[in-house]
């Protein structure tokens, strides 16, 4: 198990394996044969970057049978997606910020997010574990009550997209079994998120499948495969989690 | 005014200004400072690109008076929006492809995009002008019938986001006074689309602050103003233009 990390150190953007509190700088592309250097650096010492630089997020809704069942929503045929640009990407340690034009609720929502490592189109659900590079933790930060805002027009990209509402991180794991994981999220240190990966309605292999037949993935590209239930608002102050034991703690405050 | 263009010629990635059919080509970035060489190249001799590299597209829904009037949609109170991902971007003489997993209509939309040269984050109406770049052309296809195919969630982004579904171009236009301008589809030859961009609900600079309030917009992003009557169903082996004189003809034909 590899725990893939970007930072900043002096203004310089690297990357590298975290291991305990030390980072092993490496050189060349995290995708494609990263090459470890001599160099090393303390956890503390750098400014943690987002794992990945992403073309798009993608995030799934209603991809959990027990959220489904508690929400009485129907079983989907296909993923139903919406896109998270990268101007809302956040880092762990960063702080959420709710937008002004915006006064209703701003949840929380723990997901387990599939990292792409290379470039994929129309793959197989047999292929598609080849183009996986790993996970991650994700929060898909949500503006609920402005999805139905409009009658005419669910706002789902914009509820999802505000600048800051795409936290995820901190690392990427490789070489994980996502069957064998669980999301967990924790507000203010107590937990309200806890649900395993073997829920979702559409599997990490079956989404990477499905949606390349709908568009081209690139390497750092990630799914964020949906949540389930314990969603709650996040007030100012607040601080939020999401841990997926073997990939690590997502942790962001709210203003 | 002036059109940029970017291309590519031996396999490298240029840009430049276009006057007639010669490419005088730029040095730098498109969008701060850049600086004439003395190479020029024919237009017949590169293969012409998207004209910049979006991080995000943002496509409008209603934005015309006239097309909310004759589907008796409300004026919205707030700009109304999807994204389309880096993915699905395609230049002037590339192919719409139909995605093999939807058998329904893929229409052209015919609309304004509005390309932004500086990173702006909650800019006013006053001030969205110095944020605007240029225009251009954008062919917001649309897989028509899958919005709704699902009851429980509209789909918008996956309608919007096929490969290939994101043709903007030739050019950006800059020095254009857009409230002179007017969009026009052909399709096969023949006009069905022809409106001005002053029956816009809201105009490019409203859109600019508006979005700019909700995510920060960077150099190259492009905000699709949205299309207003006489969408129709492109076939296979058609061929379909997006003119809009001051800037050029986006011209794609249909696999």
């Amino acid at each position: 198990m590899t725990h893939w990390i970007r930072c900043l150190y002096e203004r310089a953007e690297l990357f590298g394996v975290l291991e305990g509190d030390q980072i092993t700088v490496f050189s060349g592309n995290m995708f494609d044969d990263p090459q470890p250097t001599d160099r090393t650096l303390r956890l503390d010492e750098v400014i943690i970057l987002p794992p990945t630089r992403p073309t798009k997020m993608i995030g799934l809704w209603n991809n959990f049978h027990a959220a489904a069942e508690k929400n009485n929503w129907a079983i989907p045929e296909q993923p139903l997606y919406f896109i998270k640009p990268p101007s809302c990407f956040l880092a762990t340690g960063e702080v959420i910020r709710r937008p002004a034009s915006y006064q209703g609720r701003v949840v929380y929502e723990g997901e387990l997010g599939v990292v792409i490592g290379r470039s994929c189109s129309g793959v197989t659900e047999e292929q598609a574990g080849d183009f996986i590079f790993g996970y991650t933790c994700v929060n898909d930060v949500t503006a609920l009550q402005l999805i139905n805002e409009d009658p005419a027009f669910p706002q789902w990209t914009r509820a999802k997209s505000f600048d800051t509402f795409g936290p995820f991180g901190p690392t990427v794991g490789t070489g994980l079994d996502p069957s064998e994981l669980a999301v967990k999220t924790l507000l203010n240190g107590r937990e309200r998120q806890n649900y395993p990966v073997t829920d979702m309605i559409f599997s990490p292999e079956v989404l990477v499948s499905r949606i390349s037949h709908d568009m081209n993935l690139c390497p750092g590209d990630v799914i964020a495969c949906g949540t389930s239930l314990g969603v709650l608002p996040m007030k100012p102050g607040s601080t939020v989690e999401v841990v997926i034991d073997g990939i690590g703690t997502l942790q962001n405050s709210v203003e």
